[in-house]
């Protein structure tokens, strides 16, 4: 814990003071232009850059009791460097957008830049961030700008499955969900309030299921992979893989027949988990699978349901949908 | 307006629906992979990507009573606009990270896609919305990231004003800071909480003040002829000219020595307005001004202080920050 006599909230700082402080924590920048302009100005070898942007907000997003600055930071670079990666690119830079209460402390917003840092050096080496801005909310949110590189590559989309490609994923499926499930069943008081993890009561699948919520770590450096060795269709599962397959399916108009041995044991975490940022790819059957991937399906002709597990439609839409299921007041 | 029988809020639609919405109204992709992906990838022609994002948040950034969802979307894509044109290139490229609260109508989300297409339409013809990020959150808020092209250029940075340079501005300085005054002084009740605006009750260059404060119109098109034309320094001036020219002095290492008569008539609002998003740049005295661009001043050798208005340090800090300034309770 961090003594609060010599830890100011941000509120009590300029702006200009808590920039700095996050500079020193987000490493060295390896742009033309870094930090401290009007904006940066970032290499782009081959005439081209992917970019996407994923925000991450207080509330439905994450909550304080149970996600530290690093945590926060750690997960809002990954979610980012994961949809990169699944156009079949290398991160390359991101952009960070922070607006938080005023009464936030400024050790959290250390650990926040550190979360960010860690998480491009863990996943994504040579990505740097770049740039970004603060601004006063009465809701923390990070959004998250993240650019990459093709390097000549064509983008894998989600359209180009086709009939008879073998459907594969690499990363873990459902980890996340039942750390999010962890959460709120053993760590909420009777009110449904989150209250601080005492990893201690946890065993250690129970820990990797909370890590892989609080901390992801996509396989990001398999999607320059997937593409290299020829993925037809791409993309990061972050809402459940019966909700993204079937987004996949109607997207290149065929049916995704999912094995649910290959999701075993826990059949139901993987397919409707959510938050798992795997990478869902389908590749030519005639072809070895690249490393990283595994199979978990085959493409069939576009029938009735999008997505088939064991060859019947699935029932119920699964994954998240922060519009339907978020409700501000039970949280 | 609208009828809230057939405007459904947000918290009644799926993701999918809101984000069909906002899809039709934001105009056409040119990119090679546009919206609807995991990311977009988009061409930058000489190997160079130029990018920054800017945060609007409910409450210290805009009123719900003042702005209107298509003021909101303008003033989100103006102001990273300008951060683009500030460096010397051509905004090319928006993706839009929007948080909103389940009790959002979606006529306002509407009107949002439609202020940022006008925007770009108007200050920036070419500069498309290629992708972006929906989530729930208790505060409305619009995270725009804004790409350039500096089209062979050399970037123009804060730090490259030299001694003897003519000091210059595009686009007005002062009204966006008055159209802030006549807000909080003639459209907030005796509790100092917003209310509608009526126009009626202003004089024409009253409502023009307000215009530049809810729907800014930086010189975009301004940034990349100040650069061919020789810019050695340039930045938006977005917190006050004061506050924004002393970063450029310090980055520099000069003294930039402002000219009152320059500013007239209204002196105050001009040197610590806020929000103008005018562009300040640097120029070779011996060489004419390139069109839209004023003289204000001239850049002396560093002294004491890094900025003078007719020779004197300005007295007061001038500008706005957020961290300093906002409070959630008195507004």
């Amino acid at each position: 814990m961090v003594d609060e006599r010599t830890d100011p909230t941000v509120g009590e700082l300029s702006e200009g003071a808590i920039l700095r402080r996050i500079l020193e924590r987000v490493g060295a920048s390896n742009a033309e232009v870094g930090p401290g302009d009007d904006a940066a100005v970032i290499a782009t070898a081959d005439g081209r850059v992917v970019a996407t942007v994923d925000t991450l907000v207080h509330g439905p997003d994450f909550r304080l009791a149970w996600s530290s600055g690093f945590d926060l930071g750690f997960k809002a670079a990954a979610v980012n460097l994961a949809d990169v990666a699944a156009m079949g690119a290398t991160p390359t830079a991101l952009l960070v957008a922070l607006a938080m209460p005023d009464s936030t402390r400024l050790s959290f917003v250390s650990g926040l830049a550190e979360g960010l840092r860690a998480a491009c050096d863990e996943l994504a080496p040579g990505c740097t961030i770049e740039g970004g801005d603060l601004t006063v909310s009465d809701t923390l949110t990070v959004a998250v700008t993240a650019l990459g590189a093709l390097a000549g590559r064509a983008p894998v989309l989600r359209s180009g499955a086709r009939v008879g490609d073998t459907v594969a994923v690499a990363g873990e499926l459902g980890r996340a969900g039942r750390g999010l499930r962890i959460l709120f069943e053993r760590f909420t008081d009777a009110a449904g309030v989150p209250i601080p993890i005492d990893e201690r009561v946890l065993d250690e699948d129970e820990r990797r299921d909370l890590a892989a919520q609080l901390r992801p770590a996509p396989p990001v450096a398999f999607g320059p992979i997937a593409a290299d060795a020829g993925a037809r269709a791409m993309m990061d599962v972050s809402d459940g893989l019966v909700l993204d397959a079937s987004r996949m399916a109607a997207a290149s108009d065929v049916t995704i027949a999912l094995d649910s041995l290959a999701l075993a044991p826990d059949v139901d975490s993987a397919l409707t988990g959510g938050e798992d940022h795997a990478l869902l790819a389908t590749f030519r059957s005639d072809r070895p699978l690249p490393h990283g991937f595994r199979r978990i399906g085959e493409v069939l002709a576009r029938g009735e349901a999008g997505v088939l597990v064991d060859g019947h439609a699935h029932a119920g839409r699964g994954g998240w949908d922060p519009y339907r299921d978020w409700d501000s007041h039970t949280g």
